[in-house]
């Protein structure tokens, strides 16, 4: 098997994880967990959303958090930014890393946004430049870049036509999500292999729901294929809102089984992973659906 | 991706689903389940055990099932033989394949089976013989082939030991079981590509728990090494009472979601083995851990 030496895990559980849990999390718990997840070697942590509270009300503290959480020099903190407005509201607290994001498929488009493929493109162009301008590093999530609950099977053709978009942009890499987790090896390949001549490995991420228990697989052909960045969410926290029957995001830890196991060098400690996921287990009242935190649960059961 | 046409996957389900399971299962369900199971293009069942009673209590009715099950033509009804009694009693109710198992670590195969793997030899050989000579195939089970909760990584060495020494007795077919679900591609290539050579992939299968997630990437890894068939269970069910953490099988449902995305032909209707899995988890009294199944229940949550 040809696999990178190294990988980096970029960690969206504050965000992607955290965002339609309906329990209340205090602004404590959030900076708490962020400060547990700087201490585990991971060199990215995705911290909030700055989304108008009405949408995703789990995450209207964001400037707290980013106010609050204790930042460790070789960590970025990343915040998710639709619009200049969001924008502004974050770079008052500080963050390192802009995300902007729309959808490969029109239809989860509109849903997710209200707004055409077309009609979001300036909208993010003002978030990139004024980002750029502030010396922000820009990531563009794409999503539904295999499948959509609306219109099904999503062609290459369509993500590369969003990801040429964002690039010409400016934005520094860009994550493909498989949103709602319906994708395999063999479509992962097609549209890897469709991208990379354009993009190279270096600039592209892959974002994994795991609602079929496909992501891990899909992670193994996205590595042969050259893909070194990776993102996940501890305990396999999260899900989309408007995406029916998205279930939550490849979880870190098993993520990390995977690459310690295939000799693949992450920096990032399992045993810390697991105590921020023991940590927010305990705060959502519910049991996590990652296979590390059931062993967990088992050798407890044992003791 | 270099991939097969079809695969063979072989429903475990009714044997090593179940044999842990605590609930009181009534042989008239197993039969009921079996039947289904029959009905939904599945070419392969493993119906139940002839362990002694003591070892694997839930399936003291081994004999009852066999004799109360509707058979189809085209699908091969096997059963876990432990000693000659067993195949005795086996014979008795008529079964088309006998399923002799021993592992390579040498330390679970004493816990397993309180042999050493040399004194196995001769009781399996025993079994093989018999077998052969009332017309039945053989198919061998090697456990741990990858790792053991008693030695850590077992060499591909010892498996290759293990397999020579079936093979040698006759047996038609040797499937590789990862126990206790620690295996990561890498490591299922390295068996692989130390195997087969020796054997080729027709007489090989492969018998994959989940335990850590991993499962669905390694069949993908040994498709991609020209593996075709594939154990797994309903509804994820499964362990190993011997193999501490050993947690379920790959469920039949979500290995069927990847081949049928994969156009990769299976012969097996989705909607049977869900309605199979639905009537298990009735009679289990719990949700079964599938992805398939948990789909299914936030469709319904959803009406």
């Amino acid at each position: 098997m040809h696999l990178p030496k190294q990988v980096v895990l970029k960690e969206v559980g504050p965000r992607d994880g955290l965002q339609n849990e309906k329990a209340t999390i205090l602004t404590t718990d959030k900076v708490e967990l962020i400060n547990l997840l700087s201490m585990s070697g991971l060199s990215y942590i995705e911290v909030s959303s700055f989304v108008h509270p009405k949408w995703i009300p789990q995450l209207a503290d964001a400037a707290e958090v980013l106010a609050q959480i204790k930042r460790q020099q070789d960590v970025t903190y990343a915040a998710l930014i639709p619009n200049k407005r969001g924008l502004e509201r974050a770079l008052t607290v500080g963050i390192d890393e802009a995300s902007v994001f729309m959808s490969a498929s029109e239809s989860h488009n509109k849903n997710n946004i209200n707004k055409s493929i077309d009609e979001t493109f300036p909208v993010l162009l003002e978030v990139v430049d004024e980002a750029k301008r502030n010396g922000l590093t820009v990531r563009g999530y794409i999503s539904t870049v295999v499948g959509c609950p609306y219109e099904g099977y999503i062609a290459p053709e369509k993500v590369r036509h969003v990801a040429d978009a964002l690039f010409d942009m400016g934005v520094d890499e860009i994550s493909l999500g498989d949103t709602i987790g319906v994708g395999v090896p063999t479509q992962i390949e097609a549209l890897l292999t469709h991208l990379l001549p354009h993009y190279g490995p270096e600039r592209l991420a892959m974002h994994f729901h795991d609602t079929r228990g496909i992501a891990i697989a899909n992670v193994v052909k996205s590595m042969e294929l050259g893909i070194t960045k990776f993102d996940s969410a501890l305990g396999g926290l999260g899900g989309c809102p408007y995406a029916k029957g998205a279930s939550g995001n490849v979880a870190t830890e098993d993520l990390l089984y995977l690459f310690d196991e295939m000799n693949i060098h992450t920096g990032v400690q399992m045993e810390k992973v697991l105590t921020a996921a023991s940590f927010i287990e305990q705060k959502l009242g519910k049991p996590l659906a990652s296979k590390q935190m059931e062993i967990q649960r088992h050798k407890e059961d044992e003791t």
